[in-house]
């Protein structure tokens, strides 16, 4: 937020005081800071107010407003300044803090409103606020100074931005970032649930929302089989002296869950897919002409997130990963960089996804604390990855001091539909690996080489939180690859049945995803479900087609009209090929 | 093992005793038993002694029998026992054990031969046993009394059975059983591992273990697709809360993971998937009409085993199951459990299992304290389960008090190729889920009801387990569509190699796994890797074959002649979709 923002958010925190003080003389108004998308202010009200009062407040701010023509300081002694307050105990606590010391204390005066304050306001309100870029939000309740043991207060939150234009785009924005959220639709279309009883942050995913899971996992294995990758299946969990090997432990052991004390040893939860992987190379001698390697899984891995830090999908504990590690020799990180890249973009490409870009994250390298000391490595293959950003004409930044300490890397950053900036996906390079778990190979030389160097990619992200991210993307409305029922069938009524269930039957025998509503609910009402649950086609079935053995398609777009079954499944079993 | 069996291998550890102290008369003889191949003797040996003795001990054994024709029976005071065996410590200990109150101990007297013993012979060693009918197997250490603190003894082992032929068929058979044994050929196909640093009873699947394991959850999916199935995701780990509803805890505690100490909480590693299941099951409101519910997942669960009784894919602490649960109302047992019978012997065609039967695991009504109280529950699903196995017309056994204590089950007994009996798939029935976890649901009359039966069935056992009966089953061939490399191309020289690639690549466009073998080995070394492989098909391609744009195909059977590529693929892709 520019200085000029903050300015107008924390003058209009005072307008609004100045209004409630004036519609609710024995108010106490206590304090008002600006925020992100504009201000609040803390009261202690004599009678509850509701947001039913807003339009009024709302009014009594714009007519102050036009007598706010400028701000005076004034400096008061603090017997002074709690006179100011004779009854407001908020007030006279926060002056005995300010005054420490008998140091005076200072006030804020604009139109006949002033108050105890610290300063940062315009200079002008009057001129310089456009009396409809603000508007209030919502009450809540907070604790005096955020501490529980105090009284509640009456918070009132304003939005406020430059112009009503970008108030509008807000309001908007939030609008339909309701209407998209994952835990809603999730909920709506039986996608996922989170159970108390199994834990928090612990997906347990519904047979719909699992089908949508099956279909990108069978497209990553498409695509990595395409790609020359090989799938591996490790256990969950490990004995500690694989991750003492790998550096996890210490280093990470915060984020891991906590130990398990077996008649053998001491065992882990693994945080992440790579000890293993690199267990999986070294168990095979390596010859050059082994490489490059590239070892996938489709693993699950459990991180100890604080349990209050915990939100839907976005925040969870347990993460299913499209996870693989390449290992290389050095002149070929180019071209496997460049071919993940590619694979990300044709992923993208699928899923509709367009607003990205990428960012090269480097060392430091005055920084030689935090990152591997190979600074000619550093150097190599941060300038590999430039060139193949810059080959590839796709739009990057470059950041310094951002990398992994054991290489450089390259993250994909997404604008979402409702204007969240995220890090989706990531390519890492590594020259640590090789040392901490001897990954070698026999050279054509027939000498031990030990350059060899992985790359760790996630292009769809964690499982979750690219669903999270689709949810919202599609607004639960799923291209047919991935909607959990592709086609509803309708009957019109209950002699339409028999036909319904051979059309059913038809779609299933062509692996096309059916359901059948022959249920007591009106044609309508049935409609009206189907649209609900977002399902991307529906057939109705009725006299003419049962007799001219058509189907009637209604898609998300409107009636299609009547055609031929046999021309129907052909149709969406193409759109269904070509993931659309 | 019949009693006659038991005493002439008895029998044969006083020969084998009899031959040592003839042949090395300072030995100290100790104890030995009939076991279940033969029998044993641990002796204290002066000089070590090897197995290439053997001939010549069976030779004095031989000598020996002829004179052996009868048993005398004789009681010794403690002293006079002892003064046989002037300078052994280890008799000295038995001797005093036995008379322990003054008793007497018995001896036993064939040929010149005589020994403490308490008996259990045959009548006429030299007339009852065959010569043929047994021999030395092998000598292993052996601690006194099988404690480690004791000094280390020799014991000989020797195979002993009714007949020369069933000795015979013994020894093949387990020849047959090494050659067959999973961790050797995992190991020779780089199937799977087990890394000490990842831990004991950790699978960690190769690349080409990984395939296979892939085509059966493929396989499996199809089925349970076809079957109705809905298949859900649930994490690996829950709160106690779950465990102590589902009753895991604490009646199974000993079987799990230690628990994890979270911020909300304690955490346990899953050893079942049912308690997740049953969650989902009551997530969402059921009717009458949604059943039966069949929620199917390919989970891993853990189970703490001890370490000391982990070995190869048998016995494991990681295990991936092929699981599902189906929820249904008490009228639709039968269909259900017919259902699940008819998948697993689909399963069991497909992978070519014929000597199977089926064992109905019944309760014991006296056995209140054992199993859940509801006898009319019993006796209305052990008479449902005996009419399917009935109707199906297949070879089933019944046994009392075997039940799982919340209802009767189906297991799968097996007969491997080398002869090992083991219960491999189970199907059980439970009456006590319902309860527990409040199964319900809203029956045509709008009343609640909760008699929701629950159908546990793992058809393929656990992923472990069956790959270690596949891998003996097939001796490590497996069929084209299960194995890792289905096709090896092999071109005669460097100067076919183009065309090699061709091939190569019109196979994996078409789906086909394979690997070109281009390497400077000769085209025989090459031949016989392939076959060392146990790749279903390689394919030769030489100046013939390049000029006519054929390859020559050889299968397991030998050579199938020249060919059309296409012709081929096409029936490759045949067998591959019948799964043969």
């Amino acid at each position: 937020m520019n200085q000029n923002l903050k300015h107008k958010r924390h003058t209009l925190a005072h307008l609004l005081a100045a209004a409630i003080m004036d519609l609710y003389p024995d108010t106490k108004r206590t304090i008002g800071p600006a925020i992100d998308n504009g201000f609040y202010f803390d009261f202690e009200f004599s009678k509850p107010i509701s947001e039913k009062d807003f339009p009024a407040i709302e009014k009594k701010m714009r007519a102050l407003l036009t007598s706010w023509t400028g701000f005076e300081r004034h400096e008061l002694s603090a017997d002074e300044a709690k006179a100011e307050y004779p009854d407001n105990p908020y007030k006279h606590e926060l002056i005995d803090e300010f005054s420490e010391g008998g140091k005076k204390v200072s006030f804020y005066k604009s139109g006949d409103y002033w108050d105890l304050c610290r300063g940062g306001h315009l200079e002008n309100p009057a001129k310089e606020i456009d009396p409809d870029s603000f508007k209030l939000d919502r009450i809540a309740g907070a604790y005096w100074r955020g501490d529980e043991k105090n009284p509640m207060l009456t918070r009132i939150y304003g939005l406020a931005f430059d112009t009503k234009k970008e108030l509008d785009e807000y309001v908007a924005m939030r609008e339909e970032a309701k209407k998209r959220d994952h835990r809603k639709i999730g909920q709506d279309m039986q996608l996922f649930f989170i159970d108390d009883m199994v834990g928090k942050g612990l997906v347990m995913w519904l047979p719909k929302g699992n089908i949508i899971k099956s279909e990108i996992e069978k497209f990553a294995i498409e695509s990595e089989n395409a790609g020359g990758y090989q799938r591996v299946s490790t256990p969950h969990i490990a004995k500690e002296e694989l991750f003492l090997t790998s550096g996890h432990l210490p280093y990470y052991k915060e984020d891991m869950y906590p130990p398990m004390e077996m008649d053998d040893g001491t065992y882990y939860l693994k945080a992440m897919n790579c000890p293993h992987h690199h267990r999986i190379f070294v168990h095979t001698p390596k010859s050059y002409k082994d490489f490059p390697v590239r070892l996938s899984e489709y693993g699950m891995v459990y991180r100890n997130e604080r349990s209050g830090t915990l939100a839907g999908l976005l925040r969870v504990r347990g993460l299913d990963m499209n996870d693989a590690h390449i290992y290389c020799r050095k002149d070929q990180i180019k071209d496997e960089f460049k071919s993940i890249m590619e694979m990300t973009m044709r992923y993208f490409e699928t899923f509709g996804l367009t607003d990205y870009w990428f960012r090269l994250s480097k060392w430091d390298p005055e920084r030689k604390d935090k990152y591997f000391n190979e600074p000619e490595s550093w150097e190599y293959t941060e300038s590999v990855i430039r060139d193949v950003l810059t080959e590839m004409k796709v739009k990057f930044t470059e950041v310094e001091d951002e990398a992994a300490f054991y290489g450089p890397k390259v993250d994909v950053q997404f604008k979402s539909v409702v204007g969240r900036e995220e890090s989706m996906s990531t390519i890492q390079l590594d020259f640590i690996a090789k040392e901490r778990f001897g990954l070698s190979y026999v050279d054509a030389d027939g000498k031990e080489k030990n350059d060899v160097y992985v790359i760790h990619r996630a292009p769809l992200s964690t499982h979750e939180r690219f669903m999270a991210f689709l949810i919202e993307h599609y607004a639960g409305e799923f291209p047919l690859w991935l909607s959990p029922v592709q086609v509803k069938v309708l009957p019109v009524s209950v002699k339409h049945a028999a036909y319904a269930k051979e059309v059913g039957t038809a779609l299933k025998d062509a692996n096309i995803r059916v359901e059948i509503d022959a249920s007591d609910e009106s044609l309508g009402k049935r409609i009206r479900n189907a649209k609900l649950e977002k399902v991307p086609y529906f057939f109705v079935l009725g006299d003419k087609e049962v007799e001219s053995k058509t189907v009637t398609v209604e898609g998300r777009e409107g009636n299609e009209g009547a055609q031929q079954l046999d021309t129907v499944i052909a149709a969406l079993l193409e759109k269904i090929k070509n993931r659309e």
